[in-house]
């Protein structure tokens, strides 16, 4: 018997919770639009019993929750109050479809919730950021990669550095936000494509492990280096390839350093999705003329029906050892919002995840 | 004999001048980088007598030259003193060449001179803007035409428009700079096209021009109007593609208004060109990657190969009524200068010549 109709996931009506049995789901529903950094006070957590699955259905419990900048971006786009959106590593525990069995691990864009039932016929892959996969047997590796290296930021580094950038062996590719889940994954796969790799980072310490552990030729701390001088010593023959996770003044200087006929992936703006109005920056448009560049801002689910030949690529590489990664677990599902403010202040290094 | 070896033009070494009978030549050397506005002071002019023509070579003067926005901000890339470039429309008075009769017109990047001798084997298409054209006869059209709709300007609109916004019917264009050569061409090719297109440009009269005789669906003067509610009322189904002439903030503001998927054709900057320190301006970056928008900057002469095509599409508009133009002819070698600071300050309608 239902009790309560849910709002969709992701407003793409494709799976619903209810009263089932005797689970409970827990869900994030954002009530009031993010004015600077989110606050718990934004949401409320909801509480709702699980109806009974019907024919073609499973219920998951989640395991990982993903948190990345984009969530901080697109929250804007929805009418209040909404089910807060995002990726989940989750098991199956209740099933009637065989193409499911209990036990399996999905990720699917079910948003911040413990419990999802889900009829992957109706799950919407063109509204939702992440496709509703089945985990191959990926053992010994962790199930949370499929958040990281073996999902969707792994897939946005795939996919934008070589379909964006173009990259040709050779080349000097610069990274911003380069610590990050992104933007290490850009780099290891400059690198396995014979490119010069440069990145900025917000720490000392994500420097050292991305020029000793990550492999990147060069990483400098913006916050504390001379962005000009460091472009000058860390990439001698300019800039071809540019993958922009963070917009803003560095951005500027960056692709005003760049070579004729240079590639920049807007990937992301993190350096201003806290701020109420956006901040300006030096104009691109002489350089962008005077060097023929061109600029590109994508989704990754542009990719959607190309997934799994990044998640291959990316599995392949990984299980070469040429792949490394590195994760921020933050812990409960009640520490969702500190989790997403912490990888907006530069927390992380590599993929922030939250084990439920 | 020769009595002064002369700097090549456009730093090509293609193309020299020096003694020749009793023909003397003029022409612009820029002495000192622009600071600001050009200033006459920024040039010497200087006298050559041409020497004998050999093999292969003919001897064009000067009838129009022409002034472009782009010449104020490429000569920062010159070692100084250097000849100063640009295109030009010149008769042949002497030749060594049967190809090349006398009579005969051919445009050519010669730069701002009175008297050239070319060998047209050695002249240098790549480095070069404008390729070495002789002209077909276009009577009853006036030949100056070679250096606006039917030259660099009506090229750039043409393959800008065509192969950087690649605009489908029913689209929307807006155009910044809309009333200059480029700016004007583009918003007819756009209606050609079967688009809807909105120009703005920095006078009345030129607005009333874009909308009563060009054809324009509208034109709001930037000077005057709100650029968001001009967009708001102009632009009700949003921004598919922005030829963008101008950078600034309304370009900002224009790409924060624009569609899914829209795409940016960077042909200049001319708000900042005569700013020491390039400007700042509202970040680009989030509409970018939300809209997953393209920008893409160009120069003309990567069309170089498909001249021709530009060339003959435009002839073609024009002889079905299609295409109108309009010039703002400047005479006298000796007020080159002022023609220059002329069109950035935005006197023109249309193509700014100068009959020498």
């Amino acid at each position: 018997m239902l009790t309560k109709s849910l709002s969709v996931i992701l407003s793409s009506k494709q799976c619903y919770s209810g009263v089932s049995g005797k689970i409970r789901a827990q869900k994030y529903v954002l009530t009031k639009y993010f004015q600077g950094e989110p606050k718990k006070s934004d949401f409320k957590v909801v509480e709702e019993d699980l109806r009974d699955l019907k024919d073609g259905e499973f219920l998951a419990e989640a395991e990982y929750l993903s948190v990345d900048p984009y969530m901080r971006a697109y929250m804007i786009g929805y009418k209040l109050p909404t089910d807060m959106i995002g990726g989940q590593v989750a098991k199956i525990i209740v099933s009637r479809n065989e193409k499911y069995p209990v036990g399996k691990y999905v990720t699917a864009s079910f948003g911040w919730r413990t419990h999802t039932i889900c009829n992957p016929a109706k799950y919407n892959k063109v509204a939702s950021l992440l496709p509703l996969t089945l985990l191959p047997n990926i053992d010994p590796l962790p199930v949370s990669l499929a958040l990281g290296v073996l999902g969707m930021p792994g897939n946005t580094a795939y996919f934008g550095l070589k379909e964006i950038c173009q990259p040709t062996p050779g080349e000097t590719i610069v990274i911003t936000g380069a610590a990050g889940a992104v933007g290490s994954h850009v780099g290891q796969i400059g690198k396995i494509l014979g490119c010069h790799v440069v990145g900025f980072a917000g720490t000392d310490e994500k420097c050292e492990y991305l020029q000793k552990e990550v492999g990147f030729d060069r990483a400098y701390n913006y916050k504390t280096a001379n962005i000009k001088a460091a472009l000058r010593e860390g990439a001698p023959n300019r800039v071809d390839c540019y993958f922009d996770n963070v917009g803003g003044e560095i951005s500027s200087t960056i692709i005003n350093y760049m070579n004729k006929y240079g590639r920049i992936a807007v990937c992301g703006s993190i350096s201003s999705y806290n701020d109420s109005t956006l901040p300006k920056a030096t104009l691109l448009q002489p350089a962008i003329v005077l060097k023929e560049l061109k600029m590109e801002g994508f989704l990754v689910n542009r990719w959607m029906d190309r997934w799994d030949e990044g998640i291959n690529a990316n599995l392949k590489w990984l299980n070469e050892g040429k792949l490394k990664y590195q994760e921020k677990v933050y812990k409960g599902f009640e520490n969702m919002v500190e989790a997403l403010v912490g990888i907006l202040k530069g927390e992380n290094t590599g993929k922030a995840i939250v084990k439920v």
